[in-house]
C-alpha cells in the first residue's frame, strides 16, 4: 500500500518529488488544479469507480451498489494548493480516500450502500479571499454575490469558473439533494503539532474554528519622499505598523487570559503606490482571526476596531474596515467522531480529540450531512509551505482508519 | 504667454485637464512617455527648433547659430511621471524651457551660441528603483550592470529601452562630449513649501540631496494562519512593523538634534506569499533616506542596521540589507546660482537660496558641466500626487527667469 500511495500522490501532484524547494502552486479554478483533477479521475477509474462531475467541477468517484441502500457514504478532500504550498494539504485526504477503496476492493468487501470519493474544487482562500468554493456549492452555502470577487490579476470567480468550463449560475444552483448522502468524512494533515505533543497517532476533530477576516484600508496622503518634512506627513504605512504589532500582542494576551486558543494574523499587506520616491498613500491589510470560541474572535475584532480609531487620531489617516468573512465555528457530528475514534481501536492507533484551527471542506458538508474529520500528523506541524510532509506510514494509517469507518458506515441498518 | 503655456502643457500631458483624480501615469521607457515626447518634438518644431535624439532617447531641440560659438547653453527637464503623479513634475521645466525660446524668438533675440532644450528620459525611480536614466547616460554616469534591473512586471531596463527602439549597449556608451555644452540649467516645481514659507518667489538651489536607498529583506517562516500557535511563529511582517516605526521615529529625532534636515521613508513594502491563510514568509521593504548632509544619511542607515540586528534576535527572522543607491549629495555651480539669482532682480522676482531634498537630472549634468537649478512654487508643496499644481503666473515667471539666464549665458565672451 505504501508504494501505491506515494506513486499516486506523485501523480496527483504531477511531480517526481513530494518536497520541492518552490513547493506546489495549484490554485483553485486554474489549469493546474484541473490537471491534478484529471489525474484523480484516472486513478479512480483504474480502481473501477464511476466518475462524474457536478456543476462546480467537484468530482464524484462512486463505488456503486446494485439493489442496496441509495444514500452514499462519502469521503474526500481537495487538490488545490496555496501558492508555493505543499504536496499533502488536500491531496493526502484525496489519496487516502482512494486508498481505502482500493483496500476494501482487494479484500472483496461488499458494501450495502454506495461509497463515494469526492474531490472538491478550490478549497484554499489564497486566490479569491474566499475558501471552500466547491463544498459550499455542494452544500448550498454559496453566496451568489461573491462571483464578482477578483484574484490579484483582476479575474473574477465567475470568469475563473467559466474558463475551466463551468457556469457560475449553474454552480450557485447546484446544491445537492440531502438524500444522496448518508454522511461525509474528511481526512487531512493536521497542520499543527497537537497530536504528537499529546503522544497520540491521529486526531479526531470535535469542532472547526471558522475565521473572522477583516480588510483594513488605511488612507493617508502621497507626497515626495525627498521634499516632504517628517512632521508634515500622513504616511499610511507608518500608520499600519502599530496595527501589525497590536494584532500579535493582543492575540498573545488573549491566549494568556483564556483557555481556548485564538490566533490572529496580518497575513496580507498591499501598499500603494509602492514606489521608492513616494510616501505611501494607502495600505490594505488582511487580518485572519480564528478560534473555536466565537466570542473570543469577536473580542479580537473589537479590539482591532478600537486600535484603528486610536491610529486614525495619532497619524491623521482615515481607516475603513471591511468584514470579508465572519462565520461561526462548526461543531462536527458527535456520533461520527465516536466511530472515527473507535476505528483506531481496531488498528491500535491512538486518537486525540481536538479542535481544528483551520477551515476544511467538511465544515460546509457538516451543515447538510452528519460529518467527521480526522487528522494525520505532518512533519514539524508545517503546512502551506514547501517543506510540508506526512510519512508514508501515517498515510497508510489514514487509509486503514477510513477503510474501517467505511465498513462500519456501509454495513449499518440505517435507512437511506 | 500664459495661455500658450497651459495649452502646450495639456499637449505634453495628452490631457484636457492638468489636475485629474487619477493623476498621470507615464513611467520611464513606456509608450506613454514616448507619446508625451512626441508632443514635445511637435511643439519644438513649431518653434523652429531642430530636433534630434541621442542613444538613450533623450531629445535635443536646438536653436542653431550660424558661425557663432559652438558650445550650447542647455535647459530642460523630463516628461515621465510616477504612477498617479501630477502634470507638473518634469513637464513644468520642459514647457518653461520651450517658453523661454518662444519669448526670445518673439523678441528677435540673436544668441551668439546655440540654445538647446533637452527632454530627458526616465527621470523617476518608480519603475526600476533607479532614477535619471537619460541624464546619467548623457553625463557618462550609467552603470552598465543596472540593465538587468526589473520593473514589477519582470521587464528589465535593457528590455524596456529596446521596446522603445533603443539599444542598451549604445545607451551605455552614449556619453556626450564635454565641448558640446557650455552649461545646463533645469527648472522644476519645488515639491515643498520653503519658497512660500520664506516669502520669496522662486528658489535657487545650492545643493541636491542624493539618497541612500536600502532594500531590507526579512525572512521568517510561512505556516498556516489557523493552526500555528502565536508563540511558535516567525512572522516576517510582524518583524517588519517595528522597523517601519523606527525609521520614522529616528528621522524625527535626527531633525530635532541637527540643523540640516533629513527625511527617511519606508516607501515600498512587499509581503510574500501575501495570502490570507498563510503567515508572511518574507517581506522586502524599500527605504529612502535623504539629506544634503551625507554624514547624517550615514547615521540614519547605520541606525537601521543596528535596529535590524535587534529585530533578528527578538523575532527569530533573518534580515539582509542591500544598498540600492548611495550617492553623495551634489553641490551646484556657485557662479550659475548667482546668475540665476540675478535673473530675478531684472524681473523683480525674489530668489530664495535653498537645498533640494529631491534628486533631479541636473545632479548628473552637474558632474560634467556647470549646472544650475531653479524651483517654482507648487500648491501646498504637493508632488507625486494627482493634486500637484503650479499656477500659470509661476510658470510664466519661470519662462522669464530662464529667458533672462539664456540671454546672459549666450552673450558672454567665454570660449566654447
Amino acid at each position: 500500500m505504501n508504494n501505491w500511495l506515494i506513486e499516486q500522490l506523485l501523480r496527483l501532484n504531477m511531480s517526481e518529488a513530494l518536497v520541492k524547494p518552490e513547493g506546489f502552486t495549484r490554485e483553485g479554478y486554474t489549469d493546474e488544479e484541473t490537471a491534478a483533477i484529471a489525474a484523480f479521475k484516472a486513478i479512480a477509474e483504474e480502481l473501477g469507480l464511476a466518475v462524474s462531475e457536478d456543476a462546480a467541477g467537484n468530482v464524484l468517484a462512486r463505488w456503486e451498489v446494485d439493489g442496496g441502500l441509495t444514500a452514499a457514504v462519502a469521503t474526500g478532500s481537495h487538490l488545490d494548493t496555496v501558492p508555493n504550498g505543499g504536496a499533502f494539504d488536500g491531496a493526502a485526504g484525496v489519496i487516502c480516500s482512494l486508498g481505502a477503496v482500493k483496500l476494501l476492493k482487494e479484500a472483496d468487501y461488499s458494501p450495502q450502500r454506495p461509497i463515494e470519493v469526492i474531490c472538491f474544487r478550490s478549497e484554499e482562500s489564497s486566490r479569491f479571499g474566499v475558501s471552500t468554493l466547491g463544498s459550499k456549492a455542494m452544500s448550498g452555502l454559496l453566496d451568489p454575490a461573491i462571483g464578482s470577487l477578483e484574484d490579484q490579476n483582476g479575474i473574477t470567480i465567475e470568469e475563473a469558473v467559466k474558463r475551466q468550463g463551468y457556469s457560475w449560475q449553474d454552480m450557485v444552483a447546484s446544491k445537492r439533494r440531502k438524500e444522496e448522502l448518508k454522511c461525509f468524512v474528511e481526512l487531512h494533515i493536521e497542520q499543527g503539532l497537537h497530536i504528537v505533543q499529546h503522544h497520540k497517532n491521529y486526531g479526531v476533530v470535535k469542532a472547526v474554528a471558522c475565521p473572522i477576516r477583516l480588510a483594513v484600508t488605511i488612507t493617508g496622503k502621497a507626497g515626495h519622499t525627498g521634499t516632504t518634512p517628517m512632521d508634515r506627513r500622513q504616511d499610511a504605512l507608518v500608520a499600519a505598523a502599530p496595527l501589525i504589532s497590536f494584532v500579535r500582542e493582543t492575540a498573545l494576551q488573549l491566549n494568556a487570559a483564556y483557555d481556548t486558543a485564538l490566533v490572529a494574523t496580518v497575513s496580507t499587506l498591499t501598499a500603494a503606490p509602492n514606489s521608492m520616491n513616494v510616501i505611501p498613500q494607502s495600505v490594505t491589510a488582511g487580518i485572519d482571526i480564528r478560534s473555536v470560541d466565537d466570542d473570543l474572535k469577536k473580542k479580537m475584532a473589537d479590539a482591532i476596531r478600537n486600535e484603528c480609531k486610536r491610529i486614525e487620531e495619532i497619524f491623521g489617516v482615515a481607516i475603513a474596515i471591511d468584514v470579508l468573512v465572519n462565520n461561526p465555528s462548526i461543531a462536527l457530528d458527535e456520533e461520527m467522531a465516536q466511530s472515527l475514534a473507535d476505528a483506531g481501536n481496531h488498528e491500535a492507533y491512538l486518537p486525540h480529540r481536538m479542535d481544528s484551527g483551520a477551515g476544511h471542506d467538511v465544515m460546509n458538508m457538516a451543515q447538510a450531512w452528519p460529518s467527521g474529520l480526522i487528522f494525520i500528523p505532518c512533519k514539524d506541524g508545517l503546512s502551506h509551505h514547501p517543506d510540508e510532509y506526512a510519512t508514508p506510514d501515517d498515510l497508510k494509517m489514514g487509509v486503514e482508519l477510513l477503510a474501517r469507518f467505511l465498513v462500519e458506515a456501509t454495513q449499518d441498518g440505517r435507512e437511506g
